[in-house]
């Protein structure tokens, strides 16, 4: 026969802290408490099982639980010297909910269930103390007229409001036992008139009541939404917990608290929290006293710690706290109360904490001896890390959202409104803080992106200009804010009837993708010691190599001080939109033949050429991986009337021209149309000339430094033929300039696998590879049919709130339908190829998840950008620990 | 020891027709004809084997071969009393080569080789006319001097009228055997100038050199392209064939000839060919006499029939020609010589034919019981069948290039040029032919295109609006004629500096996009009773179904007259475009609110249910697969500024409403945007009233006739969630169409496989689908990463020639990639729905090699335009037959 109740506490613990799908968080640790000896008052737990049979059997009871139930009840009468329901020594009981993890929307406590009109004489003679009698019942009264009857809450209120006016007082604390009694009496009158019902007497009537509103809360709407939010199956069910009260406010020496054995801000190794004296657990929250300190270190002139006002308990608790870490082996989240001097566990739980302070107890605890390494790096979420690199918004600080785009780069920022990169250079360099505001982002831009403390842009998506470039940069960055309209010539912009000028201050979220008006607090972040030794612990423990996305000497050198291992995606074409070459790249593109392009690319070579020797200089050596010119030419062409005719003159041709090659490179899908490899092949010459750029470069620098082993990708590769006749371009200039300067020099030869074709034909393009790298935002776009900058603001929100959706899959790698084609890929290509090496260079080569994911399937590294980089090496270890352990995470 | 030579004729045949691999098309047929007991002068084949070996061997012959050839050569000096270089009795010989496909540029015959200065005495000698003898040595000279030796033809050309000129005569007949003497010398002269050596007299010599010749003529340049092009391996190598000469060309009692056993144009049982008396091969060609007909029923005034003119030998012919037909089964193309009254037979090859007469043979035969039938139905070429169907230009007629387009839909049209729908329209009710030429047709357009005999556009791709809509009309239509500019004020079109005006006549041949100048003859389609007979037998022979893509009553009655068997798809959003709908279509999408949007449905609900009740009427019962909306809002939007102050002022909104609303609707990728099912979530309520709109008009239609069995198809799915929405909405909506009217009909709902993401879940995804319908189209677009509309004139045409891509994959499935999703989704949606129904509905339903590769896949049905119909049912039936084979041709 299923066993419905499990008793705790009082010498007879039936559960454990592993127990915790079966009794609930909340009663599988008051077991374990039990067990090891700590303080509990006694109790039990009502499986989570019996919520599933409950609403399986049409919300009736097994035959079996009441006798149960009232076998539990008397071990804890027993155990307690105190009868449920008896008029001298009445038993009360606490009600809780305690589902697996915790959940909002559900009942949460009823206190002092028991009381009656008979019992609450017994609890006064028993305390010694009538008010507190009476003053108890009327709670009890208040809790379960709530939040089991569904009595509006004013309802109570108001009577307490009419009592006090009555006897003339202005706190709580003024009312004597007798107005008490008048309070309850009013309860009781109002209850029996809302529920048409008098309120139950009769204790047993009260706990069935109570535990039938538990398990009707596991179905209630609210906790219905967060389920389906958080992916928990309704059938996980909740239990409940039934314990013998302690007071807290008996008199002066009680008192109840909430602390966390460590500070979970910062971390840091002291114990911390806040206790009432005279006091029951919700008054603590409700703020009308002022909780006091735990440690008198961290007590404020004023203040009365408990160290000071409750010596023993106080060390009591301590001795506690040191037991419960060395148990639990992890920072705890408690709650007691102390009655009459004598120290009571009502809870413990792993603590919520800061990113910082995850941080730093991980590697104390591991330096304690408490965990292993590897257990301190699992311990901390690779996500967390962005708080730490990137200032955040203070928590505190008061916020008057102006409006809400994407969040295109983490982190936070205020600064002065400049709607031009010009101005923003300009008052940057006068020391000022300054946020560039623009409708997009263009590559003219860039040098006021550097400048800008952060960059809001009203239109583009997660992977717009603004926001690849603010990534790059560790800039935080809003993107597609739709909501603010920029009106450049009125140098205004406006949001929710809001107007701001130039100059004015603003604060935006990248994290969150939220606007503010005016400056905010902000969080600096600042890198312990205990970050690097973390990173050099989740080093030791990591498979998958983390490389970054970089095209400039500044990304190249952050990235290398966070770790990076190699250069993974080095997209050449940003290199082409610098102002002193992107008139040679419009020359090129508005050639009428081969050899006017060719005239425009000789300009172009020198240029590149040094843009991979400084990049190859800082890498020293390490792997650098370099992409060919990937997007439509028509990208490079202006496309404002007055840029036009700027362009015209300065090339000399007429504005015609200009337009009708615009024209004729415009595209109805252009990132289905002609860019990649497929310009490699129409145009020769300009995959000619980025060899070579590359080839003279890698040479240059092996005569004085280590020799850079480029790896050249050829992109949007969809037939093993595209990267036979690229692959030959760049073999017969790498044979030419080694010819012309005598020296030779390692490199390789791969492809992006971004299109679905190229997956499928994986064996194929593999005999023609040296190495595969997978571009997964291409990948996600062609594979679900998404377009990025269409689809990200505008359905996916709507997908993903409907649950067709998890997440965007341009955030997290679809592991079903993207990840099928990775995984074949890899399979195919390693079959064709043993040595295969490959990685990914898409965006998922900088999300948690996603990376679990490409260890599982076998790269060979990920790359991402530079600010991400910790959180990829991070990431990698907790991957390679779980395919470990087996617990695969996808 | 391999044999390298095989002896053919004389009583010796080594030989058979089906060792082509080894002996090549000619030298094994010239076996089988010998051995069948045909006239054939013998002779010997050296096998394609030794070519192989040659290129292998660095350009030797095995040392084998010489003695092998001298035994085959002593064999035929035997059969016809003649040796080689024998000063009296010359054996001359001719050298041809002969691959297993006959192959344009390699080296083609050598006649007359065995004469020198002493044999042609011998042959003077011998046939007694010295004039044959000299004019045969210089004729040897000329071709072996040219094909061997290299020397240009002109040289000898130029010897030739220097003789005539002394000689005082216009016609070579006029020339004396002295005057060949002199040719004859000159020539000698002139060759060892040019080659600086001797020409050769050693027959032996001749014989090697021309062979080597026919071997060095597989490798040449010309060769090697063909190849490549027709994916033909360099390892099959070309056979020699070396057999004794026989002359058409000794006296009135000789001749030649070229014939087909059955006329090649129109099939009929009718010998059919030409003959020239006194003549040698060469000469029927040269076009210098004009060639007679061989039977007299074909014979105008002043020809002179073989049959009148050689009767004995004609009649030899006719037994021939029966027995030709009885052995090889099919209709043959001959070559022949009558030498002093003696039949000889020098060739036999299948005929090439017209695609009528291809049929009539294909079923006469098969009446006549030289073949089965099904054998009848794989004689006849699926693609053919557009000739059959559409006006075809007349192949003789002069043509006059003017521009050249996309072959966007077959057929050729001639008429007069007009610029606009309306006038179209007004001047074909007054009995005009005319051509409506756009830049680019919308669906205001389509009441011009169907009064138009030919659309010819200046934009757009094979998936453009005028492209798409032709091919269901059956128009004949040119898309996408860049080199055309035309000018609307001007009211004309001018390409290649011709500038034509409106009412100028022009014509165009959709099948493959030229536009020409003037009116052309056209040949009229004409279906014979062998089209229905054939069409039957296929029918019989094929396992996949053949439905149509229609949504107009027109389509869907043409499409059932060529034997669909269901509507594979229905867009409704043609429906939205018509006049009297659009109005209501933009109200929608300007709407504020759902409510708006359900305002505006509302009008067109009456609309599209009479669409859905005139489609079930004429499909009786058949199933009609209706797509639900799919392309993106905007497309249905005003572009022009005039035509959007027309809808603002219909719908009495500002103009800047229109423009506001289109801008937010604009895409960057609209290919991957906000359309299909993505318009369905969104927007419930546009599929709601389509689903209404479906199952009123089934409910009434089901009250008078056949039920209808709709199956309603969601497009462009990616998740299943997706499926399981808007399948809710559609059966929610039946429920409370059949509760409304009280009567119930069977339907059933499933999904668009068009996007690698569906085919990759399709497991999952078959679970909430009755059928999946593959949208080869899109899911080529998303597979390769190729916006049709950006690609198809732009770079494909550069991948085809560049052999990156063997043909467009939207033109022929691609079986690796695309392929391997239809395979992938076929296999798994199946293991989760046994029995779900799967058809394709892309463009590639009406593609024959598509087709067979859908079969073999496993498909139900294809679908295609109402045209391609009776292609795709000859195709199913191939692709069943080559099943069973087991010769399976994807």
């Amino acid at each position: 026969m299923t066993k419905w109740v499990y008793s705790f506490g009082g010498g007879h613990n039936e559960g454990r802290a592993d127990m915790r799908n079966l009794l609930g968080g909340k009663g599988a640790n008051l077991a374990e408490m039990a067990a090891i000896g700590l303080p509990v008052p006694p109790g039990f737990t009502i499986t989570t099982e019996l919520c599933t049979e409950y609403y399986r059997n049409e919300r009736r009871y097994p035959d079996s639980l009441k006798a149960e139930m009232r076998a539990a009840l008397a071990r804890v009468e027993a155990a307690v010297g105190l009868g449920f329901g008896d008029k001298h020594k009445p038993l009360l009981v606490s009600v809780r909910s305690g589902a697996r993890v915790s959940m909002p929307g559900m009942m949460d406590t009823v206190l002092n269930l028991g009381l009656n009109d008979a019992t609450v004489e017994g609890l006064a003679e028993a305390s010694g103390d009538a008010r507190f009698a009476w003053d108890s019942y009327r709670r009890f009264i208040q809790m379960y007229g709530s939040v089991v009857l569904g009595v509006d809450h004013h309802r109570f209120e108001d009577i307490i409001e009419h009592v006090k006016l009555d006897a003339g007082v202005v706190e709580d604390t003024g009312l004597a036992a007798s107005d008490w009694h008048r309070v309850v009496h009013g309860y009781k009158e109002m209850v029996a008139e809302e529920t048409r019902k008098p309120f139950p007497m009769d204790p047993e009537e009260q706990l069935w009541g109570a535990i039938g509103a538990v398990f009707g809360s596991w179905m209630n709407p609210r906790a219905n939404t967060y389920r389906r939010l958080h992916d928990i199956p309704a059938d996980w069910g909740t239990a409940v917990n039934v314990q013998a009260m302690v007071f807290g406010n008996m008199g002066t020496d009680c008192a109840t608290g909430v602390c966390f054995t460590r500070d979970p801000s910062t971390g840091e190794n002291v114990f911390y929290g806040e206790y009432l004296v005279n006091a029951q657990g919700e008054d603590v929250v409700a703020g009308i006293r002022t909780p006091q300190p735990m440690a008198a270190a961290r007590a404020k002139p004023g203040e009365t710690p408990m160290e000071v006002a409750m010596p023993a308990a106080y060390r009591e608790l301590m001795a506690v706290r040191e037991k419960l870490e060395r148990h639990y082996k992890d920072m705890q989240d408690i709650e007691f109360t102390v009655q009459r001097n004598k120290l009571y566990m009502l809870q413990t739980r792993n603590g919520k904490r800061t990113a910082a302070a995850s941080l730093r107890i991980a590697v104390e605890m591991a330096g304690e001896g408490l965990i292993e390494r590897r257990e301190a790096v699992m311990r901390v979420n690779p996500s967390s890390l962005d708080q730490l690199l990137h200032p955040t918004l203070d928590p505190k600080a008061k916020r008057v959202v102006l409006s809400k785009g994407l969040p295109a780069s983490p982190g936070a920022a205020s600064g002065a409104v400049v709607f031009s990169a010009d101005e923003a250079e300009m008052r940057a360099a006068k020391g000022e803080a300054v946020l560039l505001v623009r409708i997009e982002t263009s590559p003219e831009d860039i040098h006021g992106m550097h400048a800008a403390r952060g960059i809001l842009t009203t239109r583009g998506g997660m992977t717009s200009h603004a926001a690849v470039v603010a990534r790059g940069m560790g800039r935080p960055c809003v993107a597609g804010a739709g909501g603010i309209s920029v009106d450049y010539g009125a140098q205004t912009l406006s949001a929710n009837g809001v107007v701001l000028r130039a100059g004015d201050i603003i604060t935006i979220d990248g994290s969150t993708g939220e606007v503010y008006a005016g400056a905010m607090k902000m969080i600096e972040p600042q890198l312990s010691g205990d970050f690097g030794t973390l990173m050099e612990w989740a080093d030791q423990a990591r498979r998958l190599k983390v490389r970054t996305n970089a095209e400039t000497p500044l990304d190249a050198e952050t990235a290398r001080k966070f770790g990076a291992e190699g250069i993974g995606l080095c997209r050449t074409e940003h290199m082409f939109f610098d102002p002193a070459r992107i008139g040679a790249v419009r020359q090129m593109i508005l050639a009428k033949d081969e050899a006017g392009r060719r005239a425009a690319l000789a300009k172009l070579l020198p240029f590149q050429r040094e843009d991979f020797v400084s990049l190859f200089k800082i890498m020293e050596g390490l792997p650098v991986t370099i992409r060919l010119l990937d997007p439509p030419l028509h990208e490079f062409l202006p496309h404002g009337e007055a840029e036009m005719q700027e362009v015209a003159d300065a090339l000399g041709v007429d504005i015609a021209v200009i337009r009708a090659r615009g024209e004729e490179l415009s595209e109805a899908n252009p990132m289905l149309g002609h860019r990649g490899c497929r310009l490699g092949v129409t145009y020769p010459e300009i995959y000619e000339m980025q060899a070579r750029a590359i080839f003279e470069a890698a040479v240059e620098v092996a005569k004085t430094a280590n020799a850079p082993v480029p790896e050249i990708m050829i992109p949007l590769v969809g037939t093993k033929k595209e990267l036979d006749i690229t692959r030959a371009q760049v073999e017969a200039t790498a044979k030419a300039v080694f010819a012309e300067t005598g020296k030779t020099i390692e490199y390789s030869v791969g492809t992006m696998i971004e299109l679905p074709r190229a997956a499928l034909t994986a064996d194929q393009i593999a005999e023609a590879a040296d190495f595969f790298s997978f571009g997964t935002n291409d990948l996600t776009q062609t594979t679900f049919g998404f377009s990025r900058d269409d689809v990200e603001a505008r359905f996916i929100p709507i997908y993903i709130e409907m649950g067709i959706l998890p997440q965007s899959p341009f955030d997290s790698v679809d592991a079903a339908g993207v990840g099928r084609l990775v995984r074949t890929a890899v399979e195919e290509g390693r079959k064709a190829k043993g040595k295969l090496e490959i990685g990914i260079c898409g965006e998922h080569g900088g999300d948690p998840k996603s990376i679990s994911f490409f260890a599982e399937a076998g790269l060979d590294y990920v790359s991402c950008s530079a600010f991400r980089v910790p959180v990829a090496r991070l990431a990698a270890a907790h991957a390679a620990m779980a395919q470990k352990t087996n617990a695969v995470t996808t």
